[in-house]
């Protein structure tokens, strides 16, 4: 499958495109924004907790994931991403639960809100508004307001803001905020490399995008860039209504990798690193060599937390690229939203 | 593609399978000998840590993974399971580690039991022997030595017995070895239905295998049966030699939905459970419906802790059957061994 590149030139004339397009473009001002909010929290009955327990699913789990994985070497406290069905038993009066909804009306949260107040443990909500804000206020919970109006994914620079000075605010992590604030004001240069109107020739998201073009992709990825390659799946998948599948090294080296390639149709991207461990190196170009003819290296360099702002900002680039080139909506997500419904009416039954 | 499925009844007549279907056989046998290496271990020094932090790769990875996810009802601590690069920088004296490694060689299992040792980390290792086993008791650190001659996967009944016992013996979890004895016990019931004795038409192993050859598998899979979701996987790459891609609920419900199927190949299993609870229920519902003509359920019944170990060796049994219609040797991984030595010599190299 081909698909004419000049059509990627034109993003930002076409209004479904557009729109998600310029909030990539903004994403280091919503870092930013998200910093104030955090400030603002009350440190009484939440700081130094036992253990920091993000819980949320989707476009709302991922900045625990990017807490977990990426902010490891800032705080000494364990930082823990769960989107499983419900909290872990364990959890008790000296943890800390930030649970997470952009919606407010994600029913698997609202529970674990309930069962977390139930259990004593100390609860923080972040929510744009709906029955969680309600629901906080309500049990006198301390909430993070989310900017309204934005798709849950699109919202994630500012939750991970608003978390990164929370988190400093009550001597969790040390310098997180700071970290993402130094970071944001660099990733003006992802702007200018991968937005709709750097060239093709210098376009490294370009070409990702007609690389993956007609495939089913796989990346491939490590460490701090494990959360970018989530990042990568879930935008493929729910703006370009497009598979991806997530490899990370060193695990998929230990199993995965005898399945190689999963199809006549796998393409491949790997996330590199300047922050590369030799074993890291070591196996990315195994996995190079494996899968050459099918395989695109993908390079992000600067600090850790840098990387992996960056390579989120790309990936969703990607994402819009991909939507533009199978013409689909990158707004709407009619399956998850005919699902919601659907629970809804089965959970009101019981 | 079809294959005779009177092949699968003549597994224990064909060597190169029938020696790790027995193995599968014998898993009850093997829980029970991991427990009563649990015992040793002697409480002073590694009781009550503040977290129980679980480090492998591969098959010595998942005992780690089966701890956080089934047991967490047990254990009033926090258990962790790590396969990253990397154990986390917040690991200390409080915390303990259970770094497991079958063969002991593993690299990164090397570097991590180091950098906890650095670190002042409380330690136990797990090992059949090599490096691992060495550096143990040249550091006077704890160490559960497992039954050598096993593919490191192969090991994990054992490894799980012993860190029950472990776990119960320095007081973080309770009774979680009597929850694995009782469902060791009731192992026997999976066996009989599902080795290659039975037939066909009782035999969902068998007809699992058979939805899915030729095709790219995936799997749905939630709470306690997510990590036997795994296991299918890990089993299907290294004994079949085949690609497989865990979907879990309510996450992938969440991005995953918009995307599938996958490609026009694509066949499902859905882990199905007797302790779903009602949002899971019209999870999988909607999700039999949208993929109705490629999915079929497979259903346990039992305690959590029972359901997790029969579908791990159901899914074991699945692995074996599809290795067979593939006609390839389930032991060896030629490609995980080359990628092994390739790493040594790079690493020696710096």
């Amino acid at each position: 499958m081909t698909r004419d590149i000049t059509l990627l030139d034109k993003i930002y004339t076409i209004p479904k495109f557009s729109e998600m397009t310029r909030m990539i473009d903004e994403q280091p001002t919503y870092y930013k924004r998200g910093i104030e909010l955090g400030w603002k929290i009350k440190k009484e009955e939440v700081a130094c907790p036992r253990t920091v327990y993000f819980y949320g699913l989707g476009g709302s789990g991922i900045v625990g994931q990017l807490f977990s994985v990426v902010f490891t070497s800032y705080t000494k406290v364990p930082i823990i991403a769960s989107n499983s069905v419900k909290i872990a038993d364990w959890l008790g009066p000296d943890d800390l639960l930030i649970v997470v909804s952009y919606s407010g009306e994600t029913f698997e949260t609202l529970r674990a809100f309930n069962e977390a107040r139930r259990k004593g443990v100390r609860v923080v909500a972040m929510t744009s508004g709906g029955s969680l804000a309600e629901m906080a206020r309500k049990n006198g919970v301390q909430l993070i307001e989310l900017s309204k109006g934005f798709p849950p994914r699109m919202s994630l620079p500012e939750m991970a803001g608003a978390a990164a000075s929370m988190l400093d605010n009550i001597d969790v992590t040390i310098n997180a905020a700071k970290a993402l604030l130094e970071s944001a004001e660099m990733l003006i240069e992802v702007v200018k490399e991968s937005n709709p109107n750097s060239p093709f020739e210098n376009n490294t998201a370009k070409k990702a995008a007609i690389h993956l073009y007609g495939s089913i992709p796989g990346v491939f990825c490590s460490g701090h860039l494990y959360v970018s390659g989530i990042r990568l799946k879930n935008q493929l998948n729910e703006n370009a209504k497009y598979p991806c599948i997530v490899h990370e090294i060193p695990e998929s080296m230990h199993n995965t990798l005898e399945a190689l390639p999963y199809s006549e149709r796998d393409k491949y991207l790997l996330f590199r690193s300047s922050n590369e461990t030799v074993d890291i190196t070591s196996q990315m170009r195994f996995i190079a060599s494996t899968l050459s003819d099918v395989s695109m290296e993908v390079w992000f360099r600067g600090s850790v937390v840098y990387e992996a702002m960056a390579s989120i900002m790309w990936s969703d680039y990607v994402s819009i690229y991909l939507a533009a080139l199978r013409e689909v909506d990158p707004i709407t997500v009619a399956r998850i939203a005919a699902l919601r419904k659907e629970l809804e009416r089965s959970i009101k039954k019981t």
